[in-house]
């Protein structure tokens, strides 16, 4: 017989019974509130053309780095989990078959947050009572398939039922938008925004970084060969971005979080150096660290939040780079250090009380070293939530109990997503909030807190902060 | 209705009933103890003069960079604040309207150290029982300004009535200890004694550093012009802060653990650059690490325990060194190095039996890496409590569980406060016997160690290491 | 009277009832597995010879550098423990002085993994029932003295009583395994087996290196003067630890987890210099690195597992290596980089789903951060145990919060005692066996996995995966 699939009313909860019945009455207050999900990957195609979503397979096995990436490292190939190919390497087609190399080791997710989503996504989205098996393996996917063909699990009947009030992808400065107008143009409700992302025309070092910052110039009609021309046209795709796609937040996905203040005239050079293929060695370096700054000064004049995501060292694996391309589960956290690499920009803008930039970090060891000192001090800096890897319980618990001390709840940004995977979006927000219940009724049982201020926490956690921090 | 303010006798403890009781038992033992506050930043003046203590904002918010941070990390300008600027920005006077501000955002403090200490100094000290609000601001500002104006709350009476058996001070190289006489001579029974901290004339990068030593030089008699003589007019500062301060202790504050241990040729010539202004780059960092050494040797010599505390980033907001000077909230833990860094030092004098340094961290990445390891081999090696922003229970809480394992109970030093805000020292010293009494419970629940055995373990962290480390 | 010495049957079990009942039932399951103890540093003489152990001061004490490491940081001289001096210096040979000044100082112990199994040897071995202390001192000594003068504590009955199912010890490369060979011809059935570690041929930084390669070259016939004869003979070597010593598995200790993977003509070329004392500065770091992408590519032809162990800084205290040698005590956690250190071995061989690299570490800060990322990513990457100073309670605790969300369980190794304390091993896998059942109860009670589930896993975690990972 099948083993039940089961999602408890009190999972992620204490088994302390004070603790439990204090997160109880917690969680009851925030868990029906609205998803805020300022910060995700989700594709506008979905909301823009309302399409059906495609297999089982296709929806949540190939394209989540966090499935794939587990049952690479126990040997199973790319390719058979059906991982589109770069290098023309065959890969497997059939849905079914890979839904089963998928349930035949799904075994290997004990104790991830993986399993979490899934199984609330099999649970609740698609109403299945057994677990996931290899004997079960054929009645999940007919299940999902044949509710994924039905109007009821289309994108937008879904952001509809998840009972999202905003949620925002993410765009590269080059990007037309095209799906957002045609969302805005549709008269469906849902507020889907954009982010500005313009890693593409900032990092020197990107593929086709001169002929993207050329691309930015056509599009803005400024002279992007000069230094003033090339902000001018940041600007104006900033705004453009605010006005047609709704965005409020600027991303920027760096290696490192170093960031520079230089004199205008040595930026400048530095700027004829990265865009004529005369740079130097750290040009590449400096120059994303200029426009850290350079950003940050912008986000002063025209309010836009900006988010900096550091600390990944990208495409670790070259063969799996060279076979599968990019983000195929290959990014590997790196030591990051903030203290001194943020500080020209925060001297640059950190006293500004209208400022928000938003500091993510995969390096856990910075959070009660220097991120909760530097947000627990400067009015411009706020911390976001654990992020990547750190998105999930032991990395929430870890978060709150190494910054709340010095920075307190309202230096952080409440939680975010980031992710692409839309269908588990609920799951993830909703162990935010029963992780940071979890922390505030362990608070509330040892006297450190009293409820009623924890529940007026858990409810800016759950959604106040992120729509304060987001501007939404 | 205002909240009630209620400081529960069970705050802190785990709120698992074995572990409760064990708690409630142990801590019962040693919550009466008397208060060693053996490092700290208290005035000696307070004590020599006895005169009352300012209005309530001058006493509680303008000199507490713990919690002025807080404050301005969420928009509120320091000089709404009543922090003195350097650069004559006009600063708010008015205690009252201060305090204001401070009660409306006292929200804020959820969760950190800073309300734990001032919720007990509000209930037990002045025995107030509602919540600090908008709504009780004033209450709370009458209250404690009719208190500070008796004789009761006087300095000395607050020492007297919290159990203070010994609180050491702090004081540069260059002090004349007046104060320190000033209580030697009063017939006051107060142990208040300094504490010997050279870095004025240790370290090239602070400001007036050539003067500084010329200073030393007159103070002494001795030619500190030569190596010889520089240390000698050190060895005669430590014997005076000894026989007129009641000095049993020495205390350094430097970027990094660096310690240098050259040939005396080398040492000799450093000394040259550094004092000349010659200096090339690397040299101030040099001197500073051959210092510890050298302050290392005399502590073989004349007894003194020394205290290393590296590791804060000083003054990184630029903006805020300029208008409101040193101290403003603005330094950050930066990550710090120890193995290699006290190798010199550690190979000079670490096996001597009777030497006591005790090592201080901001970065808590050492722990369990660097620290404990290096304490639980080294004779002279002492661990010295969670410091600064991790003077908190969380933090006390990973100090305990990362060096336990390794440097078991009595390689560390007890608790120090290391405060300014006198008001708030017991309430300090309580969280601190809490937490050890948190962790030496669970110990117990989980029988790995006997009861009676913690009950030894608990007076020793709260009171007998303490002493033993300082040689109180 | 004497206190008891009682070892509960619930030790290290939450004191949560609900946590307590489930980590109860998953290590009943459990507890009796055989031991499987695939990487350690008996001494293979014993199990040859199966002579009984020397006293109860040689046999506990001054083998044991956790133990006197802590005696020594509280200032008893290392002489006064017997452990040998190389310098001349005369130290004690009164096993039963040593035994009552240990005795004494027992109380150091309190919170540390060696006083959990120091008193499960006494306890379940010695089947002593009071606690040690100055006045229970004799009654240890001779209790001990006379067990192990009996045949039923001599080592393969010992062996065979701790339900031992295979032991590997830890040989260099130039050992001759005259151990193993007389285990394997005395009939006895105990499965003692071998481990190729050969630092002591591939670190050009090891006394007696050339030395060394030159042995190398005549045990194996090989010319080791060229790059070729030197693999090949590192190739006839493992065969010889395979057939003769049973290994399954290499070692490898270096300072950092640096890799390197040089063209051939580079890699020849920079072997010639280390190896004819012409090596460059960086020459030895980059030779360690190149070998173990060397060792790597053995492994995959050859099956053996391959450990590597970076992170030690060695022989910290100049003195204590001057007059007492290596390994006493003085080996320091040293912060250990992977994510670019291992970058060229994964690269080149990183995703042979054949090969098992397992790394060690002794940065804990790397386990959420590089190490668990790696090891869910990469197919050769396996997680090795908490090690050396790791190796306890909170030690386990954390590396199972830091790495199962990200690696999961099944990309971990099991556990390894890595002792040469042969009496605590089976002391050591209980702490092991009941931190697991700790971390899974947790998961259970907080309905983050079900029962059944966990107790599978922790059937692996004791025993599966450990065979699994050294292919046992």
């Amino acid at each position: 017989m099948a083993a039940p699939l089961q999602l408890h009313p009190d999972r992620l909860f204490s088994s302390d019974e004070t603790q439990r019945g204090i997160a109880r009455r917690l969680y009851a207050e925030v868990k029906d509130l609205p998803i805020i999900s300022p910060h995700g990957h989700t594709d506008p195609s979905w909301f823009a053309l309302n399409e059906p979503f495609p297999d089982p397979a296709q929806l949540l096995i190939v394209p989540d780095h966090y499935v794939f990436r587990m049952l690479y490292s126990q040997g199973i190939p790319l390719e058979a989990l059906g991982v589109p190919s770069v290098d023309g390497t065959p890969v497997e087609t059939d849905g079914r078959k890979i839904w089963h190399r998928f349930a035949e080791n799904y075994f290997l997710f004990r104790g991830t947050p993986s399993r979490m989503w899934l199984d609330w996504v099999f649970a609740e989205v698609f109403g299945l009572d057994v677990l996931l098996s290899p004997e079960t393996a054929d009645l999940y996917y007919d299940t999902i398939d044949a509710a994924l063909r039905t109007d009821e699990f289309r994108p937008r009947a879904l952001f509809d039922r998840y009972k999202m009030e905003a949620l925002a992808t993410t765009e590269g400065a080059l990007d037309d938008l095209a799906h957002h107008k045609t969302i805005a143009a549709s008269g469906w409700g849902g507020q889907v925004i954009t982010t500005y992302r313009p890693d593409a025309v900032v990092d020197p070092e990107m593929p086709g970084f001169a002929d993207n910052v050329r691309k930015l110039g056509e599009l803005t009609g400024e002279n992007v060969e000069n230094w003033d021309g090339y902000l001018a046209a940041h600007r104006t795709r900033r705004a453009y971005f605010r006005e047609v796609g709704g965005a409020t937040a600027t991303d920027h996905g760096h290696a490192t979080a170093k960031t520079l203040d230089l004199p205008r005239a040595e930026a400048e050079a530095l700027f004829g150096r990265v865009l004529s293929g005369d740079a130097r060695p750290g040009d590449a370096e400096a120059f994303r660290a200029q426009m850290l700054t350079e950003m940050a000064r912008m986000s002063v004049e025209d309010g836009m939040t900006m988010q900096i995501h550091p600390g990944a060292h990208r495409n670790h694996n070259e063969g799996v780079l060279t076979r599968f391309g990019r983000d195929k589960g290959g990014d590997i956290p790196a030591p990051t250090e903030y203290v001194t690499a943020l500080k020209p920009l925060l001297n640059a803008v950190g006293n500004e009380p209208n400022l928000n930039v938003i500091v993510f970090t995969l390096d856990e060891d910075s959070y009660s070293r220097e991120l909760a000192p530097l947000a627990g001090h400067y009015p411009a800096l706020t911390l976001g939530p654990p992020w990547w890897f750190h998105d999930s319980p032991e990395g929430m618990r870890r978060f709150r109990e190494r910054t709340t001390e010095t920075a307190g709840f309202y230096n952080t940004a409440g939680f975010n997503d980031d992710t692409r995977a839309f269908l588990s979006i609920p799951a993830r927000h909703d162990v935010a909030r029963r992780m940071d219940c979890v922390w505030l009724a362990q608070l509330v049982a040892e006297h450190h807190l009293p409820e009623d201020e924890a529940a007026e926490v858990a409810h800016e956690l759950a959604y106040g902060l992120a729509k304060k921090a987001y501007r939404l």
